[in-house]
Formats: C-alpha cells, structure tokens, sequence
C-alpha cells in the first residue's frame, strides 16, 4: 500500500513559516512512529496569484481533490488589497472549500490550562472551555447568487444572497450531532430565525433531522445575537454549537478569541468521504496571514501543528497519534514556552517560531 | 405652544413592568423640571396580536409616525412562538423600524463602573469602556427581497436577501462620524469586504463620505469576524463603530455583554428631521422580553429609564436634564441598589423592579 498523501498549500503572510514547523513535525512521525505520508506543496492564494494570476491553479485544485488531506497555512496581506474581487487571495481558499464540498467546519474553542490567564475573560470563565463549533461552509450568502455590485439609476446596489437548501443545512446538523455524541452530547443551534426565512428552515430541519436520528442528543436554539451574548457572559454552557457560514465565521472568531488562546486554534474542514473511506478534508489554522509579523520569526506555530493533530484524528484514523501530539504542546506551554503572541504586558521572552516548534519536537 | 408628545409602547414580557418606571420618571420631569409630554398609551407586539390579530396595528403606526419619540419595551415571548412568521411580535418592530424609516440605530456599550467587577472580563479590560456601535437598521439582510421559503424539486429552500444601496450607506456612514466628532472623533467601519460583494460597496461608501466631509475624524476598517475578535479582546479600541443591520444586531450583542451592563444597556434609533426639527425616533432596551422572568418584579428598568435618558438628548435636546438622569443612575448604582441580574453568585439583596424607580426617582 502507498502512504497516504498530503497536499501542503502554505499560502502568504505567515503561513509558509508556521508550515516550515508542521513539516518538521510529520517528518518526526514518519522516523519515530513509522507514521509515512507523500508529501507535496504547492502554491495558494496571493502567492499562487503572483505566479498564476489567479489564487487558485486548476492544477493545485485538482492536487486537493486527489489529496487524502490539504494542509493549509494562510491567505491573503496588504499586497493583495487592491486586487479585483475575483481574484483575490480569499477566493482560492473559498474556492477550494466549495469545489472540495467541505460542508463542515469543525472549530474547537478550547482555552489552555497554562494560557487560562491570558484571556480577556476571569479565570474562572474560561479556564477548561472545550466548544466545537460547526460551522456550514460551502454555502449560505458566501456563495448564493445573484451577487454583485449593479447599478440602479443613478446609485450603485450591493448584493448578496444567502441560500440554504434542506439538504445542505441537514449534512451539517448531522456532523454536529455525531460529533457530539462523541463530546458532551449537547447541540445548541444558532440562526435568526425570527428575522430571516433562512433562519427558519435551518430551525426546521435542525429539528426534524434530531427527532428522527438524534433524539439521544440533547439540542436546542438560541438566535444567534443572543449566542454571541452568551458566548461571552457564560462560555461553559455549550458543548458542540451548529450554525451557517456567516454566523459561524463571526461567533467562532469570538469564541477563539475569548480562550485566551490566539494563535493556538486549529481547524479542520471536512466533506463526503472519498473512495478509500476518509473524508475529503483541509485542515488550516483559525488565525490568518498576520502580515505585521510576517517574515519575523515571531508567528506562533501551534494552530498549524494543532491543524495537523486534527488532520491525524479526522483523515488518517490515528487519535492516539493526535493525543499524542496534542500532549506535547500542553506540556510546553505548561513548561512555559510561549511565542510574542501570547506573553501578556510582563512579559517573559518570547519564543521564535521555529524555537516553539523545535520545544514541541524535543516534548514528542 | 402644545407640549411635545411621546407614545409609550410597552410591548411584551417584562415591556410593561420596566415602561412602568419610566412613566413614574416622566411624570417626575414634568412637575420637578416643568418638562411636560403629552404621553400616550398603545399596543405592539404580542399584546397587539392579541388584541388585533396584527402586531402592528395600522392605527398604532400612525400614532408613532406623529409622535415626537416613542418608547418601546420589548416585544415577544414563547406564547407566540407557533405564529406565521408574517404576524410574529418581530414584525411588529421590524415594521416600526421600516416605515419610520430609522436608519441609525445607536446603541453605546457602556461599563458602569460600579458594575465593572461584574462582567465576565477583568476589570482593566471594560473599566471605563464606552463605545458608541451605529447599526444601519431599515436595510439589509433583514428587509431585502426575494425572500421567503421555496420549493425547489423536492426540497425546500430557504433564502434571503442582503441589498444595500450607495444613498443607505452614505446616510448611517454620515450619522456615526457625526457622532464620533462629537465624542473620540473615530469611526470603525466593520464588514465582510473580502467575502461580500455588499461589503465591498459599504466600505468604499464609507470610505467616499469620510474623504469628502468627514477627513477629520479618524476612519478605519475591519472585517467584521475580527472585529468580534477585537471586541473581546480589546474594546477599548473602539470609539464609534458602524456596520450593517445584521454585523450589528450580533456585535452590539456582545458588546453590550462584555460591558457586563446586562439589563443596563439604551438604544436610539433616528430617522430624517421631521418638520418640527426633530428626527423620527423609536427608543428602547437592548435586552429583550425575558419572558423567564416576566411578572416577577425581577425587571432590571435601568435600560429603558437610560432609552428616556437618550430620548431627552436626541429629541428634545435637553442634554443637561438627559445627564441628570444619567447620573441618578450612576449614584443608586455606586449605593449598591442591584436588580437581580446585576448580581453574582456572592450576591446581596436584589431590589425590585419598582424599588428600582424608586432609588432613581430619589436620587434624581
Ligand atoms: C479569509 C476569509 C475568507 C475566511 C472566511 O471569511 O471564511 C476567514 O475569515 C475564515 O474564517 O476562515
Ligand atoms: C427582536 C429582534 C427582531 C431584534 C433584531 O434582530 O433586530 C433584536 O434582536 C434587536 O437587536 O433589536
């Protein structure tokens, strides 16, 4: 049997040098644990925009539809900004993840022991928070049509639609289901249902689709305005969060950012399995290009090694491995490695990036 | 000269306890101050529906479109959980908003500092915060057509529409850097520009308006997901923040959270000068109908007593008696008065909702 395939796209800003430190680490267990996986990079967004004029190759698309898992580092910068909407570094990563049909965002929120301190919110709010939001991500008004900029009269019109179909909104609420079954078994559901139609088929469907296959799960809804509210008064009443794309891009960077854990959150983003069984899947860290430090040796590489832990759990079936993994960067955080971005105003000297990923080496 | 007119709309759950104190302040304004109102009484929401079978009764609507302000409680409650969307409590607010054509909901995230501690951040984090967030409030994702339910095949689809002219933009963009002069005199401007083609036209109306009238005030832009980030993180960035009617509804949300001035929290929303000079003009809390606590006396009336307090400055230009009520309730406030939501686990005794008025009555 070959070994399974990874398709690393580092993309811009910081993503080539958080990705440098996930290499080193499945390199590590390929040696150690006889863990062997093919390999490959490519280029993605503003970096495959320089050389392709677009974000996104035809070629390294269909690289990814053939990986048995993407890895992605970041997109876009400053250099990009004036770029025409279509191609700019956004549209390859959305692009990837509609042609991919990787319809569930997986998002864990998790505050850190060690970094428990460093949030925003008292101790005592977060210290031990594990949400996983489920976030739909190939559909809703990123990719509903009509959209565009026309003109009517004399004044120009902004356009968007959100769309969602009740077989889309049923996938999703079926992956949140499962996931929580294997977590503490509680799905809150979140739209706006009181204001959107859309809100209330998602409602409908999230609740037809648990009568009939989920009843076990303890489910229930809240609108979203007031999940954001509760998201930041009382985080530890949720267990597994479903909800659309648009919502889901705003709660989850909130919930990241309550944690306390910026530049720790991975992510991973699955579709229908493939042939051999695993899901389609892209995995890729919750923060972005960070082009204020980029090129600086400061980026912290946890959510990029941590996307990778979700890339050994969701595609290759090797949890323990994940734990594995996972372990070592508890342990050196809680020996006190941290990276710029996570020492507060007293601050102890920071860690370079490839320092905290040489740490979380020596602790494997 | 006849005495300017407010219609009271108490609504729903706790609508009416809370409007109950309101009018016990009104009437103080009228004998201690000699500032006099012509108050009236009518029915929105679910006490509308009840009553009218509508939540908005046509002749209610008139009455609003000639009062000089009303003042809303709050509409809704698991009673009419099961009605048709179109006769929803919702719509009855949803209407108000639309056809008094009140484009710039303001709604300031203030922390009390008496009540700093009892946020779920640290303290140094909300101490002191005072943020003004401008939501555009007739527009939108909340009003765009086509919307609705279809059958589509053998599914159903549920869909809305986000639509936003230039002249929509141009006007709540104008209301917030109007307001930043006259506070920090910086305007944050939040969307999804890099996934929304919507997004696109605000950012570069804003961008437009602030170039020709407002390069004084200090602009910048942020995508809306990081802008809940920073709004966790760090609120105290912020000065004035606008954004659209949905980024708005989820952000002022959480803002009004962290400040953990829950049950605290105003809002005003303006609409163009009417022929008296004054803009049309709906007031009410941010929170909702509570039905969990509804006719309980538990109600927190401070949100809606600060709704008058911001009515006395935006309609009736009566700056200095809005910061006498203002400051009654930061005095009972700093004396250690609590309503129940204000109060932690330690917890001292709550006082009621009418000794709640009271306190303030006396302080003022
Ligand atoms: C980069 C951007 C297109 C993306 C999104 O909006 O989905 C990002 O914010 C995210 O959450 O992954
Ligand atoms: C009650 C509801 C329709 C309303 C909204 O979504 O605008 C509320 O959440 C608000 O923020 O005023």
């Amino acid at each position: 049997m070959t070994n399974p395939s990874i398709l690393i796209l580092p993309g811009d800003g910081i993503g080539p040098e958080v990705m440098t430190e996930v290499e080193k680490i499945i390199a590590w267990f390929g040696e150690a644990r006889d863990l062997k996986f093919n390999v490959e990079t490519d280029l993605v967004g503003g970096a495959a925009y320089d050389k392709h004029g677009t974000p996104l190759a035809d070629s390294t698309l269909e690289k990814a539809m053939n990986a048995d898992a993407v890895l992605l580092g970041a997109v876009g910068g400053p250099a990009y900004d004036d770029l025409d909407f279509s191609v700019k570094p956004e549209r390859g990563l959305l692009k990837l993840r509609k042609e991919m049909d990787l319809f569930s965002n997986l998002r864990p929120a998790q505050c850190f022991d060690a970094l428990a301190d460093f949030s925003s919110l008292k101790r005592d709010v977060v210290a031990g928070l594990d949400i996983m939001i489920v976030r739909e991500l190939t559909s809703g008004i990123y990719f509903g049509e009509p959209r565009g900029i026309i003109k009517e009269g004399n004044e120009r019109v902004g356009i968007n639609t959100q769309r969602y179909t009740e077989s889309e909104i049923e996938r999703v609420a079926r992956s949140a289901f499962e996931l929580a079954r294997r977590r503490g078994n509680k799905v809150c559901s979140m739209e706006k249902a009181n204001v959107m139609e859309s809100g209330i088929l998602w409602r409908e469907v999230v609740t037809e689709v648990h009568a009939k296959d989920y009843a076990d799960v303890e489910l229930s809804h809240m609108y979203a305005d007031a999940g954001a509210m509760q998201l930041c008064r009382y985080p530890k009443q949720f267990d597994v969060i479903v909800t659309d794309n648009l919502f889901g891009d705003i709660l989850s960077d909130a919930a990241a950012m309550l944690t306390g854990s910026l530049g720790m959150l991975p992510s991973a983003s699955l579709g229908a399995p493939m042939e051999n069984g695993r899901p389609k899947a892209l995995y890729e860290p919750v923060h972005g290009s960070a082009p204020d430090i980029t090129g600086q040796g400061k980026a912290n590489p946890i959510a990029c090694i941590l996307s990778f832990a979700m890339a050994l759990r969701y595609s290759f079936d090797e949890g323990a491995e994940a734990d594995r993994l996972e372990a070592a960067v508890e342990t050196v955080l809680a020996n006190g490695a941290r990276t710029a971005d996570l020492i507060g105003e007293e601050g102890v000297e920071p860690l370079s990036t490839s320092a905290m990923g040489d740490a979380i080496l020596a602790a494997l």
